[in-house]
């Protein structure tokens, strides 16, 4: 039996209640997190999402009813209570807030009963994914995804606030918008009063922003809600949202000044870490060559060395052969794992292969000196010796090495380098690093599509001086993007935008679009071009993975509401679901039935 | 040719250099609104978001080829100028914030052209929609659009500033969620992973908010995207914003108080306008007995009269019936209108039967206390006298009535009484009258379901004292709801929850849901509530409205930055569209094309 609250209101929320406030009355009301009778005297837990606080009920303190009452209190029951705070007359407890006072109970009501939850509200719950999505909005009770939505809501309250003073405005852009064939998969929406026809779920407010732009806004933000139709990975969601901007009359430095401000600021006010200004920014070229990735982990060395030169002259075939084709041999020194035993090597040839490495050369460096070595055989102690010094190795380092084309040196020991890092425990995680990575490649050849495809996106604008080679080898051609790495997570991205209509049009013709093609498409956009734009660029942020890396999540679930699973579907509520043949026939559409049994 | 901006950084928006600055340098950048050239002198007037500054280039000032080209510049040209600031050598312009000052400049660079534009960048364009529409880029640099966009983002960070400081958390809820049958018609997404099922868009995050409750997220509000496939009328959008939030352990007063406080907050802030406290309440009853409507204009009176006991006796058959079919005979008095020629009277007639009236009756009381009246032959002079007196009627009074169900009645009134509030100008276009309507009824008849609707949605709570009456005479129970009506318009509305399971079940069973159906819709919610939910109450405000009403605007369209028209595509992107067979067989989709030609 529930009952009212009439007559109350609450004063506090629990963990605001403090030591100082001793003697005086205060109303609250929660969750019942843990209730137990001990000599006499009930002891309830009560929680909200700011924390806990000790209730005692004793017998002449509160009516006999109401102790009555008290004794029958579960867990997650939801009770107001009035009562006094007292210094705590048992032991204090120094894990709590409000750790050194308890509430005296004079009255309580029972708003709403419990029946016991299917897993208990506590943090770092061992339940199973599927059993917490399930009953999502009981998972949603546990600290420390309270704690993860609190800081979410403050990231956002932040971002909006810094960037209204820095003149940004917050425009809204269309949900159902129109289908792309660029970039990856819609998500659609049939049309009832155009039958046939569809709307498409944004994938990014891209193209509204660019013509925000053209029409004098100056400065855009938004939190955007953004879409993509593609089979889930761990950190993806069909539905997901990006600090979204964009800004007129700027150049690469102005986007990279205004959001490094931003990020220190955010920083800063979240978690009290101080970002030092301006954040370290390297092409992509050197990200590439010095960490085998373009969102290189900055909080440790290892960085890969360049050997090609060393032994283009050895009797390796392996060296040998990666340089004849036309790609290099490189090394990173896992400073002090000469020991490592053969086992563990073995393993990260393997680790190396699930990158497509055919293998993996070693050399450990021993104590006194010697090498310990896969091909040494083929090599002069000469060559051994100038690799060693190549790679700084000193007694007791192992020095990997990975040989082949290009792309597939950089992927092998870029992987491998976080690979050690994380066994060599070389990632402080209470270290925040940041880096710019700049002048991303414009183009990617696209073996799949026999094309060039748009690295960043169609509307990127390519490094100045690297226009004349858009002709001639298209893929050199360096853009003006950018991204913002996070200790080895990519969290934001932008692209100063191509502002003329010729360009456009060149760059649409570099990636297989027809002019018609183009037009069909972008065409607003286009036609938008030829009333005066002003230069512009933008950038994004991952908002989920963003919150995830702050509050120290192992998932973006951790830091959404009401995640969907792999399957892209709702275990809370079911979604998606079978519809009704009236809603079908509305809009005109069949279920090919045939394609379900095929599937 | 488009020139580059390298090497000049924009040191100020056009509207922000004042006279004190003059003698020293700025950068500026933006578009040409109009340049003449005047005596060898070409002057162009240069346009931003902020507004307009003149920009003079004279031969000397500039070199030869700067002044040659500063001759080319035509409007929407985007151009960045350097130059000095200096008195207006002409007439000063007092219509202009910079109109006493201009810029001498020694520097352009031309950073795009345009071509001339379909329609003239200016305030109050007469262009037709399509046109505004189809080019809405352009349409957007108008000065009106501009400010109102700029006004709606000043609106959303004024609103979460407030509410962030009142410890609401902002919480994004999905917005590919499950199709549910009670409301408006859904949009629906077609699920690839799951061939033949499909996700809906949200009509509102009222499930997921009440869920955030039961999760103890104690306070919750979000500016969220939400959906409805209806036919559009002028002021609805396939897409709209609300202004959402939810909190716990609260009751009605809690919500209005906080509520009010933030609606003083902000138009004070973006306004300058004192709203007093507390807005007046009134109940739904109330509202519908003295306005005829459930969204009353307070800014004049002109309020509703029942005469239906003073005419309970008269012969005048209109009136007799209504009251005999249970009806009410109820009036208004149009102060000094009793003049009105019979010409427009007959126009009030013909506009109240558009409101489904059988007709109006009239009594005109002359300067010398006679009556000019369409029944007085069928009334004694007494009755005629009683009525005038029960009006208030004073010589040079109108006096209106309408006699039948008190719906029709309530709804006819209604109408007149703006109608002619509009013809008398009695509304202050610069007068903001706030009125909270409170105690709605909960339900409704449908004639054409044959069953109860919820007047609000069916997780409105119930008066506690109409509880009895929800088994005998449901039509009569009264909600905790409430809306927040400005100027005859509603803004906003909401209501304090059941957060009883056997309360909400037993709602269901009236509403026509069996217990499985209720079940298999709102489960997950229902579950929800049996392991502990907290009293809680929300509110939701028209985002689109609210700032169409602070911004002056005759329509939603005008504070929408990419609004769809009426049959809901986007004249601009031409959205929605065809898409491929490729996308369609993935989601296992075909087109009926039988029902497109039927339609």
């Amino acid at each position: 039996m529930a009952e009212s609250m009439r007559g109350l209101h609450r004063s506090h929320r629990c963990a605001e209640v403090t030591k100082e406030m001793t003697g005086s009355e205060v109303t609250l009301m929660g969750w019942v997190q843990k209730s137990r009778n001990k000599g006499g005297i009930v002891f309830v837990d009560l929680r909200d999402r700011s924390g806990l606080i000790q209730l005692i009920f004793e017998n002449g303190s509160i009516d006999e009813s109401g102790f009555e009452k008290a004794g029958k209190l579960r867990s997650e029951f939801v009770i107001a209570v009035v009562g006094t705070v007292e210094a705590r007359s048992g032991a204090v407890n120094p894990n709590m807030l409000t750790g050194e006072i308890e509430i005296r109970v004079r009255e309580l009501r029972i708003l709403s009963e419990a029946e016991t939850p299917p897993f208990p509200i506590e943090e770092n719950s061992k339940t199973k994914d599927e059993v917490r999505l399930k009953y999502r909005y009981l998972d949603l009770r546990r600290p420390d995804l309270q704690r993860n939505l609190m800081l979410r809501s403050q990231v956002a309250t932040l971002t909006r606030q810094f960037f209204a003073q820095e003149g940004f405005l917050e425009i809204e852009t269309p949900m159902l918008t129109k289908s792309t064939p660029e970039g990856a998969r819609d998500y659609l929406v049939p049309s009832r009063v155009h039958q046939g026809s569809f709307y498409a779920l944004p994938q990014s407010p891209q193209i509204f922003k660019q013509l925000l732009m053209c029409s004098g806004y100056d400065r855009y933000i938004q939190i955007a809600r953004c879409f993509r139709d593609e089979d889930l990975r761990a950190d993806r969601q069909p539905e997901f949202t990006q600090i979204d901007m964009e800004l007129s009359f700027v150049d690469v430095d102005d986007v990279l000044d205004v959001n490094e401000r931003f990020l220190a600021f955010l920083f800063k006010e979240v978690l009290g870490v101080e970002v030092s200004l301006p954040i370290q920014r390297i092409t992509w070229q050197e990200a590439m060559d010095r960490f085998g990735s373009d969102k290189p982990d900055m909080r440790f060395g290892m960085e890969l060395q360049d050997v090609s030169e060393v032994v283009k002259d050895c009797e390796f075939a392996v060296f040998k052969g990666a340089l004849e084709n036309g790609g290099s041999v490189r090394g990173i020194n896992a400073k002090g794992q000469g020991k490592m035993p053969r086992k563990k090597i073995d393993k990260l040839v393997e680790f190396a292969k699930g990158y497509g490495a055919k293998g993996l050369a070693y050399l450990a460096v021993n104590e006194d000196g010697t090498y310990k070595s896969s091909f040494a055989k083929f090599m002069t102690e000469e060559e051994m010796g100038g690799l060693v010094k190549a790679m700084k190795g000193e007694p007791g380092d192992l020095l990997l090495f990975a040989a082949d084309k290009n792309k597939l040196v950089y992927d092998v020991l870029g992987a491998l380098r976080l690979e050690l890092g994380r066994q060599m425990e070389l990632m402080d995680k209470n270290e925040f690093r940041f880096v710019w990575v700049t002048e991303f490649p414009l183009l990617e050849w696209s073996e799949e599509e026999e094309r060039y495809t748009a690295m960043h996106h169609p509307f990127t604008m390519l490094m100045d001086e690297d226009l004349p080679l858009l002709d001639t080898e298209p893929g050199k051609v360096r853009a003006k993007a950018y991204d913002i790495v996070l200790n080895g997570n990519e969290i934001g991205g932008g692209s100063v935008r191509i502002f003329q209509n010729d360009v456009q049009e060149r760059m649409f013709e570099v990636l297989g679009f027809t002019k018609e093609a183009a037009y069909e498409q972008f065409g607003f956009l286009l036609n938008a071009f030829k009333y005066g734009v002003p230069p512009h660029a933008g950038l994004a942020y991952g908002l989920d993975r963003l919150v995830m890396l702050m509050a120290g999540a192992d998932s973006i679930r951790e830091v959404i509401a009401f995640p969907k699973v792999k399957d892209a579907s709702c275990l809370m509520s079911e979604a998606p679901s079978a519809v009704s043949e009236a809603q079908l026939e509305e809009l005109a559409l069949k279920i090919a039935k045939e394609d379900i049994s095929e599937n």
